[in-house]
């Protein structure tokens, strides 16, 4: 059950897939998963998603990295997936957690620029100030420059592939802060090559 | 900004997008779109997702018909997004509330059969309790005969997308019933046509 099978301590986690929208979507797929390292986080896919745990820079550095190679065939993918960390609940993959910080795909990745826009939303749970710290880390994504805008029930970013996720990944983890283990889950939506984008 | 975008009321919103996995992926979308009857909903596209906001059966009945009309054509077709009531915010939409309760796309989607699987995860916000509002709509999914397992931060449904989709309005309603007015939110992805479940 969704109770019992979330994480404990500090490990975060992220429930997500990467659709290509081509008819050669699993060689897209299973391209990117090859070319990322997954050394330093858990991960586990079935038919719908993936999940991947592990410390907070280990699992943006690798969900960002299966992304970039999807996204660098020039196929519009689209990352859909939910972050979260706190969440009370059982501790495999806790073992990953003594990884070193050391970012294994950062370099791989860098030099890759790609556009992307990005809806994503901050849920910090049991808190009765959330929406105050939803407005801050709006304030977050507005000094890296990647904010465009509120829509229903999201944040719009819009920037180059390594700036929206790095905003992301602030937002989330200064959500986190504001209490002691606190539960937050973020969703995120990150669109590239999206032919209705080049239209505008 | 997120918090001054949501809505008030009852009126019940989803933010999503339906992936195809093909080269034609933008003749399906639109050929969905084109089938399904959204006049009873307040609904907006950019290149990102697409946000559909009014009374809660609308809400449910029209991303259904999307995915659904998207789904027929066989290819591997994905629904992933976020239901959400009572968020503190503004009221745009509101006057699809005085809609009667009678679902415009029922009929013409009950009689596909589409094999699916899901994974959900509700969100109960400002809420101690909300743990136990999950471990409660967990069994709401198992009297349907939906349910699965648990998965990390998720529940697993697998069945026919009416079925599914059920499921999820159940759930969510359910859920939002608890408080007066509460917060809900809930990330649904649902899965058909997927070539890894036709391998198992």
């Amino acid at each position: 059950m969704q109770e019992l099978s979330c994480g404990t301590s500090n490990i975060v986690g992220v429930r997500f897939a990467v659709y290509p929208m081509a008819d050669d979507f699993v060689k897209i797929i299973k391209g990117a998963l090859k070319e990322t390292d997954t050394s330093k986080v858990w991960m586990e896919t079935d038919d719908v998603t993936t999940c991947i745990r592990g410390r907070s820079e280990h699992v943006f550095d690798t969900a960002k990295a299966i992304f970039v190679h999807a996204a660098k065939t020039g196929t519009h993918v689209v990352f859909n997936g939910t972050f979260s960390v706190g969440c009370p609940g059982d501790s495999e993959g806790d073992s990953y957690m003594s990884e070193d910080s050391h970012r294994l795909n950062e370099q791989a990745v860098s030099g890759e620029k790609i556009d992307t826009a990005a809806h994503f939303s901050l849920y910090p749970m049991n808190n009765p100030d959330y929406m105050q710290v939803i407005a801050d880390q709006v304030e977050t994504a507005e000094k890296h420059g990647t904010f465009t805008k509120g829509v229903h029930y999201a944040s719009r970013l819009d920037g180059d592939v390594s700036d929206v996720f790095t905003t992301l990944e602030e937002a989330f983890v200064r959500a986190s802060e504001t209490k002691n283990r606190a539960h937050v889950t973020m969703t995120a939506a990150i669109s590239a090559n999206s032919p209705s984008t080049k239209a505008k």
